[in-house]
């Protein structure tokens, strides 16, 4: 056996909303960790990317009582940025030694491996949008959805979103059935419910389609919480929406079906799991194993840990306690 | 009978693309036609349109030998642009006569009187968004569809384009069956077809997501005519879309049902109408009269003269002549 070495081990995930970071000590035991603004360059640019991540990594630091001169492995985990920054930009922006270990890994990658203890099998992550890998030797073998939310991510929170609000439009120009997710919308929209006719069509329909157009595309994803809650009382529109959403899904599911665990993670799988699951998702799950995640900061922590050579059995006590941080 | 008045009457038809005017004589026969930019300012801005709209009626009057003190009534067609652009605003900018009847209608009901010659009827428009109303007692009395790209407008150019680069992505990823849309949409892009894996997924397949999302979203119109030609020559991917979108504009026609001719126009429509049509298209426009109309620029025209109580018989001989412009 290597001798265990001295010093810390960093693992970050920087996500669209959210930046966390977790120190360990090499015996793979956690000693601080922090949450900071969005992380990912190609949803909020370069610069406040760096910040968060700056931001993060300074707070673990100071509560697991280290410097960034203890930190001897960094492995960050994040959605299609790695062209964005380069590395050597990354490593000198935080102060890292450039001798050390720094590795950036897909955030798919570092959710499997969050749950995962082998390098073989697959993930599913639905959240805002929703993509999913096979996983094989550790790395990504073939990558399906993720498409962006003009293209693809289907069944997820902008997807969702979108069924919603154009749910309400038929139901305000009379071509589609009457639901309770009109009357959430024009709440999440802070509207009035005014249907009188103006130009041949009820009012509030044009104040919601020139709200949401004026709007970037994707804070649509905002209103499928509410779809979710209508189906669960019963809503028939929203419950096809929901239905509709869970069957995208699992064309990810069987696109990235063999041997291994799937593991699966994201608001709206999380969501979804609560109640009956479509045929075609329950079909496609019948016979693997399904591992939740929170996210990829325990599979980073698990790769930093693995760079080093060190064991990473420790973090499994970790798992299944809400976010670490 | 009232005595017939000297002077022109003005057409307008100011699209997102093209800005149309007619000076006719007071018997209704054409003295000048021009074109100019787009004209609608929820496209292009308010600036920008009254520009177009002011050339297109200069070049128009000029090739009548007529001055703007001579117009007797105009009528400007143009899609939800009313809430931009103050009525009195436009007569100044124009130089009209505010004394002199001037009358702003929203595109389809300019479009349906350019070849119906009753005040009661339908209008579909199938171009970049899609968009069908009833008319009644000359006014709009039912719109349906038309919420624009991100909600609405099914079945249209944005809509195919759309479902093209789905079926591009699918194709590339795995998830959907091979198809000629896939080289089309290549062309179309400049991209060489390079698929060599790369975190997992096709190269070209991470830069069409990347290209698709760095544009405006409503470009994707531009892929619709590789649609249609890819249907003819028989592909089944391409066939499927074709055929979902003019099921999408069924559901617009049944929602306009009743007496009446119903007026359609549009370039997809108008491609449409070259192939065979879709079982529930065909369905829904069994025992209608259908009329077809290049734009409302006609329309525009009949109103301006019936705005002084003239016969509108004469501008019958310049239908499906061509866009008498």
């Amino acid at each position: 056996m290597r001798p265990v070495p001295s010093g810390v081990v960093l693992a970050l995930d920087a996500g669209g909303s959210t930046t966390r970071a977790l120190v360990l000590d090499p015996a793979g035991h956690p000693l601080g960790r922090a949450a900071s603004g969005p992380g990912n360059p190609s949803a909020v640019g370069v610069e406040a990317a760096l910040v968060s991540v700056r931001e993060a990594v300074s707070q673990a630091l100071a509560g697991a009582g280290a410097a960034v001169a203890d930190v001897r492995s960094t492995v960050l985990a994040s959605a299609g940025s790695d062209r964005l920054v380069p590395r050597e930009t990354l490593i000198g922006h935080l102060g890292l030694d450039p001798g050390a270990p720094f590795r950036r890994v897909s955030d798919l990658l570092a959710m499997f491996h969050s749950a995962a203890d082998t390098d073989t099998g697959a993930a599913l992550v639905a959240g805002t949008g929703s993509v999913a890998a096979r996983v094989r030797g550790g790395g990504l073998e073939r990558v399906v959805g993720g498409n962006g939310w003009l293209l693809g991510d289907a069944g997820a929170g902008f997807w969702i979103g979108r069924e919603v609000a154009r749910a309400v439009t038929d139901d305000l120009d009379g071509t589609g059935a009457v639901t309770a997710l009109t009357p959430a919308l024009l709440a999440e929209f802070g509207l009035s419910d005014d249907r009188r006719p103006r130009e041949g069509r009820a009012f509030v329909l044009g104040e919601i389609v020139d709200l949401v157009h004026a709007a970037e595309p994707v804070r649509l994803a905002r209103l499928a919480p509410a779809c979710f809650t209508a189906a669960a009382a019963g809503d028939s529109v929203a419950t096809a929406i929901v239905a509709a959403a869970q069957e995208e899904l699992a064309v990810l599911v069987r696109a990235v079906e063999g041997p291994g665990p799937l593991v699966v993670g994201g608001g709206v799988w999380r969501r979804s799991a609560q109640g009956p699951l479509a045929p075609g998702l329950r079909a496609a799950l019948t016979g693997r194993t399904v591992l939740p995640a929170e996210d990829g900061l325990l599979g980073a922590a698990s790769l930093a840990l693995r760079a080093l050579g060190l064991p990473t059995a420790p973090l499994r006590a970790l798992r299944g306690t809400g976010r670490p941080a």
